[in-house]
């Protein structure tokens, strides 16, 4: 855990308006930890991020909005989780910008398992809806937590059916996470929490604004070791959130539908542009090669013996740290099924997860 | 047209029981035509293939069986086509195992049109079998000529769709071309001997067996660019004569539908191993191309100028003939897409299809 002024350090550069994730990073990478950008000379941020920047950054001391939020997160069940924590999502590390800082509500060690997105239209049909909760609830039997994005339809019914598992189900919404959205699902999300969590990026008091939902889409994809579109109209976000995913190096599925509904032409798209169509959970299952490893059990403790495969994905990833892409072209599998297998050696200290998405093999 | 002594060797060769395909082939390979190897001594025809079937061969002659089939070529709208007449469906050269000898009633015109297979289940749902008979009406009126195998459900659906178009429609049959099958499908047969034809290799007189149909897929397969599949259970023969155009370069084509429908099963594990998500005719006559050449505007004597693309084909074809994978990698078309550009070509006398799948320029 970060004490209370590293954590301030975090919310100040979070929260000063008008710098992109790009240059904070950038000054996370040359400066280390935020409180040492703040320490830094205006010429010193000048030289890593646009001057008009630097001096925003420095003048910016976000006081007000700083105590909220550390207020906030001294409530019971509420967390901030900095990129340098060790319940932050690893598997966001090797996806594509992750956040500098989540806002969580719930149980931040969920986070950390195994997860499969399941994403759909807001307008689902009736049979969508089902689907969605059956293969929901067949993943979080299998040992996977559902990611999606409380949307109503297809989203909410993801979320229930994995609410009637162990496995849990993770919301990330688009909004603050004080501001639950929509308010027909608040009480949905309050089970959700209860059972898992409901993460934002966004700072409290964030109102439901369009542009925000496809950053919010990113983290669902980056999440997911794969990414599930149930039901979706062409030029929809739930495609989005599967390119996302297949462009991080995970697997896109997508479920078929008859020709004559407008609700599978998204998933026909998807499944043309190389998402693997699926009939089942269990397709899902074999694709990530899920039930070779420890974890598939149902048992995230995972401190097992490690399999055939494991030995092999040991044996590829040697002494250096080395990004998923080499793993995946040295070992001959997928990167969605290395991500499936590295998660539980990551519990089990196999291997550990450095910054940039790199993995690098434990003594 | 063969005179009568020559086309009375190619029923003889044909009819002898008990001698394969690749064994006739040799012969013809070795010796020129049917009459050359009857001609022959049983030592030089135990030199081509085993003594025991040479020596059946000479002494088989199959008089009565041949009369039968010379009389039946006699009646009204009945045709003998060998692999050596200009009516013989050239896309079957191109194709596994061409039969040496078709039985073919109605106007063998139409099967060196372009065609198109669309196949399915017999036990097709409803909206399998609207489906099938709206996406044959479109290919139809694309100019694309319908191949199907005469079943009930999706088949017969496929023909009747067909059937409402100028393109005309083809039918392969599994049993004798004298045996209708199934007797349900005898009008309708009778109707696609009228706009079309209904074709078989199998000597008059075979009853419908098992073992047949098999075989006959692969004639379907091998007329046309594509093979759509509607609807399929698993392990059925539309998958085997999806497969059988795949393999022979063609492209296999599936409409998706509910995961919960079994006769989407088979479609779907099609799309999964390579075959192209169809959601509507369009879908199909992009993947081919189609469009793009003259014969595409419904026009079959397409004499008019090349497009082109086709002046792209024949600079990659020289002056040497040259098989369809090899003119595929020179000219980055997919082998389904460069077939629908050949056969206006060859109707145009711009190229020349030779025996073997070899395909010629003609200036």
């Amino acid at each position: 855990m970060n004490d209370r002024g590293e954590l301030a350090s975090w919310l100040r550069l979070t929260l000063i308006p008008g710098i992109g994730n790009a240059a904070r990073r950038a000054l996370l990478n040359n400066c280390g930890l935020p409180q040492a950008i703040f320490d830094s000379s205006l010429p010193t941020l000048s030289a890593i991020i646009d001057p008009t920047l630097a001096e925003r950054l420095l003048r910016h001391e976000c006081r007000a909005e700083i105590e909220a939020a550390l207020d906030w997160a001294g409530q019971p069940g509420n967390h901030l989780l900095t990129l340098a924590d060790a319940d932050y999502p690893q598997s966001l590390l090797s996806s594509d910008d992750p956040p500098l800082l989540l806002y969580a509500k719930g149980n931040t060690a969920v986070l950390n398992r195994p997860m499969l997105a399941v994403v759909g239209s807001r307008n689902a049909t009736a049979q969508g809806l089902r689907d969605a909760e059956a293969f929901a609830r067949a993943l979080g039997e299998a040992g996977l937590t559902v990611v999606s994005g409380l949307a109503l339809g297809i989203d909410a019914a993801a979320h229930r059916g994995a609410l009637a598992t162990l496995a849990g189900t993770v919301a990330v919404i688009g909004t603050g996470a004080d501001r639950l959205y929509p308010a027909r699902n608040e009480t949905l999300a309050h089970e959700i929490a209860d059972k898992g969590a409901v993460l934002s990026e966004f700072p409290l008091g964030t109102p439901a604004l369009g542009a925000n939902f496809p950053r919010r889409n990113r983290i669902i994809a980056g999440l997911g070791l794969g990414c599930l579109v149930v039901e979706a109209a062409l030029r929809s976000g739930s495609l989005i959130t599967a390119r996302l995913a297949a462009e991080s190096g995970r697997e896109a599925f997508a479920i078929p539908g008859s020709i004559h509904s407008p609700l599978s032409r998204g998933c026909h798209q998807l499944i043309r542009q190389g998402a693997k169509l699926v009939e089942s959970a269990a397709d899902i299952l074999e694709e990530l090669r899920w039930g070779t490893h420890p974890a598939a059990a149902g048992d995230d403790d995972s401190s097992g013996t490690s399999t055939g495969e494991e030995e092999r994905v040991l044996a590829v990833l040697g002494n250096t740290p080395c990004p998923l892409d080499t793993l995946a072209a040295r070992s001959g599998l997928t990167p969605a099924a290395l991500l499936a297998m590295l998660l539980p050696m990551e519990l089990a200290g196999r291997v550990a997860q450095l910054p940039g998405g790199l993995y690098q093999r434990l003594h």
